[in-house]
């Protein structure tokens, strides 16, 4: 019996163990939460991710390990690695959970991203803000996610504030880039380094948190998923990479800028589960395995809605055709991300109202505390 | 949080709380054995079932029950049913588990099927014969499965040893149908009416143990998929069922004889999990919690394989496209189901040649011990 260990027992480790069930394996979480969304399919083992005691017991046994949030602490599954081999690498998580180590990795392998510049005192703000230009973004270095720890300046009087906002702490001044859209590629590598890519996908936040996605993207010239598919290698061989990596990207005329790397499974990517030949969380697994990679072949056109905040009447969205539910057994909290809904459409001019219904059913709220993010 | 019971724990279980989890159901199923296929992904209550402290135990808290094979005490599910709501009906149980009272029931729908004659005693086996014809098949009446529990009697000097080769106990002589082929029909049926059918399924037998299907069955006229549904929809309306109900057919000159009535999801529905827009295990949920029955509707074409027995080498498997594995966590054991394989593929005359490769892939022995059937 193979069983995979999942550092964090969240939504993503949930679908993890969904997808690989059915392939024989078993899986084991470690998590803080009492019972978290992963735990009831995987054995799950409570404890900080430090407690060494618990790190000892999580891993007896485990064939391979992967994470499946970015705020794992890095050390943690370098040391853990020694043990038993961690996909993907933990240079990638100690890379991609500090934003200023991240973008000058991106920089360093020729990638293009917005203009940034770190900032660690309040005093370095001004000369930032002149370099990068306004309006920009603060974003704090660490335990960033879903728009939290992320302000918007707009003028230099405003920056002290924002700084105050995301923490006071380490942070990246970044320009604001004046995209088209936001996209994403979802990229899987195996052990052999056999790569594959999904279609590009599209993606709309509010208050920094996805709320829908259309896979593939409409109008996307090759040469774009080309541009997307070569960004993507450059990490990919950079790490020597194995498993499940993802690029959030901005359009902009025609050219893509890397947003954030995370090396994981990804909400973005969540449609593949019904609208692709192999989903991301079956190739992640199949790629940490050292097994084939699955087709990434798509089967008409998926519309992705996140269930945010509160829980929907199932009743009419099961009425839908073709629409799939996906909770994620989490209470129900503002801002939270508690399920989504993919519906499957034979024609892109089916999507746009299908997504228009689809929020409407979800009764998708914003969180008023949030300013960042436009 | 809904929880929902499954008397059963074993592949029917697992895959319907495989599908239920992201509906974002729990699942607690009743097994004797220490660690059966569901156990994985449902609180197991590990009991014989007839154990009434257990029971207990296992209703405390359900939304709903279902069960998953026919050899559950109809008994019990009757006197569960009392507490909290069995679906489908236990009645479809009692008549099912006992091949004769499933016949008659049949008989008295004016469903066709083999002709069929009880027989208590071994002295009543010639004229059991004579009324039915030779070659006949015996089956006793009770804890039938894959062939178990059947012998062809091909001459009436062969009728004691038959009769005792299925256990000497009460059973039905059944006069052989000379079909073009097997073919199965799914139904759903939710507590509001609502009733869907998947397309008609073509089934290979081998030793009494389903080897491998085909959905849709090829070369179907509307006729006889009409013919089908009208005969379940008797059964289904009898019984005002709740939930998915499979009819073994036989194909006998364009018409549609029954051979046997399944009261669950069946193992000639497991490609519906890729192949549907909605799996039969997720629409049994859907109807016995009085949710909208999902679509029916089917992405190209589906092989579907059995593996049987012992453990395939699952690499070459995995690497054909759009091809999905599914392993049941059971220890193998000659003519055991372990798990099952389906390739989805755009046109039908890629599946013989699918169906003969995955064949070879899994490696499906015979069970030797075994001369019941064709």
């Amino acid at each position: 019996m193979t069983v995979v260990g999942l550092l964090g027992g969240g939504q993503l480790a949930r679908m993890l163990a969904l997808a690989g069930t059915p392939l024989g394996l078993r899986f084991r979480c470690l998590d803080p939460a009492p019972s978290p969304p992963a735990s009831a399919i995987a054995e799950h083992v409570r404890a900080a991710y430090d407690d060494h005691a618990a790190l000892t017991r999580f891993i007896d046994g485990l064939e391979v390990i992967t994470y499946e949030f970015e705020n794992v602490p890095a050390a943690v599954a370098a040391a853990v690695d020694r043990r038993v081999p961690v996909y993907p690498t933990p240079e990638a998580l100690r890379v991609s959970q500090d934003r200023l180590a991240e973008k000058e990795f991106l920089r360093w392998l020729g990638v293009p991203t917005a203009p940034f510049v770190p900032v660690d005192a309040p005093e370095a703000l001004p000369a930032a803000l002149a370099a990068v230009g306004l309006p920009a973004i603060i974003k704090r270095r660490r335990l960033g996610y879903d728009g939290v720890g992320q302000a918007v300046i707009a003028d230099v009087l405003d920056a002290h504030r924002a700084w105050i906002e995301v923490g006071g702490e380490p942070a990246v001044v970044e320009g604001r880039v004046s995209f088209a859209r936001e996209l994403s590629i979802i990229a899987v590598r195996g052990t052999s380094g056999e790569t594959r890519f999904y279609p590009l996908v599209e993606n709309h936040h509010t208050d920094g948190v996805l709320r829908w996605s259309i896979a593939p993207a409409l109008d996307v010239a090759s040469e774009l998923q080309h541009q997307a598919e070569e960004l993507a290698s450059r990490v990919l061989r950079a790490w020597s990479y194995v498993g499940v990596l993802v690029l959030e990207l901005f359009e902009v005329d025609g050219k893509l800028v890397v947003n954030e790397i995370a090396p994981r499974v990804h909400n973005s990517g969540h449609w593949t589960i019904e609208g692709a030949a192999t989903s991301q969380f079956e190739n992640h697994l199949r790629a940490i395995l050292g097994l084939p990679i699955g087709s990434t072949a798509v089967t008409g056109y998926s519309a992705l809605v996140n269930v945010i905040g509160t829980l929907p009447d199932v009743t009419p969205i099961l009425r839908l055709p073709d629409t799939h539910l996906h909770l994620y057994d989490k209470a129900p909290r503002p801002g939270r991300k508690l399920g989504h809904v993919t519906a499957r459409v034979a024609e892109p001019q089916l999507l746009e109202a299908r997504v228009a219904l689809l929020q409407q059913l979800v009764r998708q709220e914003r969180r008023p505390s949030c300013n960042a993010c436009s």
